[in-house]
């Protein structure tokens, strides 16, 4: 359990504007934004460990609008929303319409009246996602300023075309812990290489996020992908970046072999080729499903043709000492349990099965940190009245 | 920001006799009563706009029974119960069936044991909603007295096939706070007039509130539409009776040029004729989805006769001042923006956009406070409570 | 009103292991683990009587899984998670689908980051349910063990294919209050007979339930239906087990007239066949929905050759003093008000309307005591807690 004094006095120092902007992709933030969203949902956290009552709020809605079905990430949202106190509220517009202009406005304020949290997964359309959220974002902003709204509801980013912040956030949380701090980061390879899965369409954003993020704590990140499976470019762009700022690397290979050799972490997930995202946005878009169909068959078949990259105790031996730390943002394609061929092999997986547990046991805190973080102007000072008031969450 | 003492003042001295009835329609409560549910919706609102918690209940439930979609009442209602600390549970009983009798007095006990409130939308029916909303009623009056409930939770009529109190009541808050005061009303004309919609079958239940409310305060009140768009007779009869008393006016006129004329306020909408509604309550009763499909096609043919029903800027010259007041419950259907031809010009509703925003703001506040109303003897009290108490509801 | 201190005392003086195992059958709780919990959920009703605010817990979540539609259950689960200060959080799998081993895992503990208690419903598989529910416990269990929940949720069987021990724990907690007294009810004759109902597939677990735990208390137990409609056999045993031990009587008979007589109290409800509901188990397992719909219209035929099991004023002469208790786990199918021919004649019902519903009312509180009793080591101290400090649900 963290100290949590020295936590409380690390996000006061912080030269954060959190305050004044959504946390729509990791790369726009600041390092010390970064570590401070780290830092509040490891308070946050030890509060609870305490039994301290973390509620910064007495009450207040959070709304949730998911465009795709996800159990992880909407109890992650509803966990985050419950221990701040907030209660949730769903947005159900439809899945498949992607609103613009004046109903997005309109929407945005009759939905905030009394909201202080609106999460929002939009993952479906490359180019829409994260466009969507800033729209949204506008309206608040506007609705807010021109006092339609008595408070500017924070936006969290619960997956978006083209970064998943909440999970990546997540999983630096998890090597923070694991490895004893992020200074222990620095030098440390993460291999994020594509592997087999037998369903088709899997986005991009956490791969995405892996690369954008990790690269900003001088990690050695590898990215390694069968041909033609391609992530955005302007990603690959960040991540050549921020490796050169930040002191660390980044390279893309073309084999799982190459990319886990000394590997010290390797994240094996498949998705789907970013062209391939952006056919199928078109056929959506035009409501092609018989052209939905022909792609998916296609893309299976391609698929197929690299059940290799599958990580195996064979591949594991060659990370450094043979026991590089796996991760996985769950559930997994694990070959003989949920699926015939997968992305792991069952042995692997079994030995960081409670590892993966708590790598996404981390989510909760860091939307709620996300949150708090938007919603304060001095979260450390709204922290320190938590702890000073000691309401116990559990009451004898 | 209203003066809280002045108002909790006020709600204190009304004759009141909300605490033992249901508020279903606006005309079966005395102006008192109305008075005393706009000032307790203003002091929740100002309460709140001091970071004041208005939590009235630290637990319970509240429940929604919605037979129609409907994402602003929903959220509308869900803000309300959030800020008195209730918490909203969904009755998902199938938006067809119209249960009657035994089916009716169990359900609404079994949902009832902890629950405050109710909330029913039930506008498809003619003649069946607000029956309907009588019969949960009584089932919980006889539920109470018999020892089942420990409480008579409060009903609230979020829409039924007569009025939409909610939205009225809602209109008349924004337009007390848009002219200063409830006195300032009187003598204000406002024309309540059918618009062009490319959509069919629009509940009676906005233009209905409008006349059998506003009529109350001295307005004179115009009602236009096309030949063939009646409301229902009743309440044409109720809106004429209010003007007598109140010393107001209700007229009746053929276009919406005519009823533009000098007003101080507009509200232009659709709806469909009563005697449509009436025909498509037979067809749903009967479960004749042909016979549904022949209506729905007739009534857009109708509809498409009357596309001149369009609030232009031409239009709103003719309003005094040329600067009328532009009122919608919204989603409006806009020309060029969310339709091809609509019930308003998009230059007038961008010009009142804002303003439409901040009337729909009032409805969580007006649905909070008749459950206030609705389920404390004295709600001036307990409202000074919370003025005492004085919790934040965002925590520093 | 009980007398609060005198239920707190006998609270704390069971011997209770209730904190340490989840409460999935009646069966494998000790007569005082029973009896806490009967004097818990009166506690908390009793508070709630006072006024008296029961939330133990400031926040957390509650998790439902239902496989089944359940308007009852769901308000009855959601009420008791609302009273003690826990929101709750669907988990929406699909119906059909029964999950294993790995998938179990996982989502048992991705949903538990946060939450203290987890309902499941699940009565559609002969074999299955109770079986799943073991399964989450034993996932809960090892994700607390291994540091990845920092608490171990409540599970809640809110019916399976075994027992449903919400319900008949709910029926004794009304047995206990309208005989006044456990004591009162030794040598009570209770009879829990089959009746006719136009529907088909009803679960096992109701009279499974009754017979199951009424033998516990030294009561009288009947068991009646016609030739064909047996429960699981190894549930007889267990009644029979228990009547031996209790000082009770457990007997078959073959009719409702032979069941009523004398009878303090009857309980008439309908149910399928336990073979049937294996064969449907294997049917759906299959996916095979024609076999589906034979076996219904072959049980829906064989139900209508015992019409006569219907409890009509005439049987009710029988019982003692002809005015036995009628019970229901509702809703009832009443004959010429629910269905043309069903359960029991209207005049009976309408006299023992108001009885069901208190008995239904016992249920939101029996849930909240099951899960207060697995949550509190002390739970008699954590209801003192309340008491001392006294804050008022409805606040003046």
């Amino acid at each position: 359990m963290e100290n949590l004094n020295a936590l409380l006095h690390a996000i006061g120092q912080r030269k954060s504007d959190l305050a004044n902007k959504d946390f729509l992709l990791t790369w726009e933030q600041s390092r010390d934004e970064l570590e401070q969203v780290l830092d509040i949902a490891a308070a946050l956290k030890t509060l609870r460990e305490k039994n301290i009552d973390t509620q910064l709020f007495n009450n207040g809605l959070g709304i949730s609008l998911f465009r795709d079905n996800s159990t992880r990430t909407r109890f992650s949202y509803a966990s985050a929303l419950n221990l701040l106190g907030l209660t949730q509220q769903d947005l159900d517009e439809g899945k498949s319409q992607i609103a613009h202009g004046e109903t997005v406005r309109e929407t945005a304020n009759m939905i905030s009246f009394c909201a202080d949290a609106i999460g929002i997964r939009d993952d479906m359309y490359l180019g829409a996602g994260n466009a969507y959220m800033r729209e949204v974002g506008s309206a608040l902003d506007d609705g807010f300023a021109q006092g339609v709204l008595p408070q500017r509801p924070a936006l969290v980013n619960l997956q978006c075309d083209i970064d998943h912040p909440t999970q990546s956030m997540a999983d630096l949380a998890w090597l923070k812990e694991h490895f004893g701090g992020l200074e222990n980061l620095k030098g440390k390879k993460i291999a994020m290489t594509w592997a087999y899965s037998p369903s088709y369409g899997k986005p991009l954003s956490v791969p995405q996020g892996i690369i954008g993020l990790m690269t900003r704590f001088g990690m050695e990140v590898t990215l390694a992908h069968p041909e033609g499976y391609d992530l955005i470019p302007d990603v690959l762009e960040v991540a050549r970046n921020n490796a050169t700022v930040s002191g660390g690397k980044f390279r893309q290979v073309s084999s799982m072999e190459e990319a886990f050799l000394d590997a010290d972490i390797v994240y094996p997930k498949s998705w789907a080729p970013w062209q391939v995202m952006q056919q199928r946005t078109d056929l959506l878009r035009s409501h092609d499903s018989v052209g939905l169909q022909v792609l998916e068959q296609r893309c299976l078949q391609q698929n197929a043709g690299h059940k290799n990259w599958h990580c195996t105790e064979e591949l594991m031996k060659r990370t450094r000492g043979g026991n590089a730390l796996y991760m996985h943002c769950l559930p997994a394609d694990i070959t003989g349990v949920s699926c015939e061929a997968g992305e792991v092999e069952a042995s692997v997986f079994e030995r960081y099965r409670i590892p993966t547990y708590k790598e996404a046991s981390w989510k909760p805190w860091i939307i709620a940190a996300m949150i708090v973080a938007r919603k304060f102007t001095d979260p450390a000072q709204a922290l320190q009245h938590r702890l000073n008031v000691a309401q116990p969450r559990i009451k004898y």
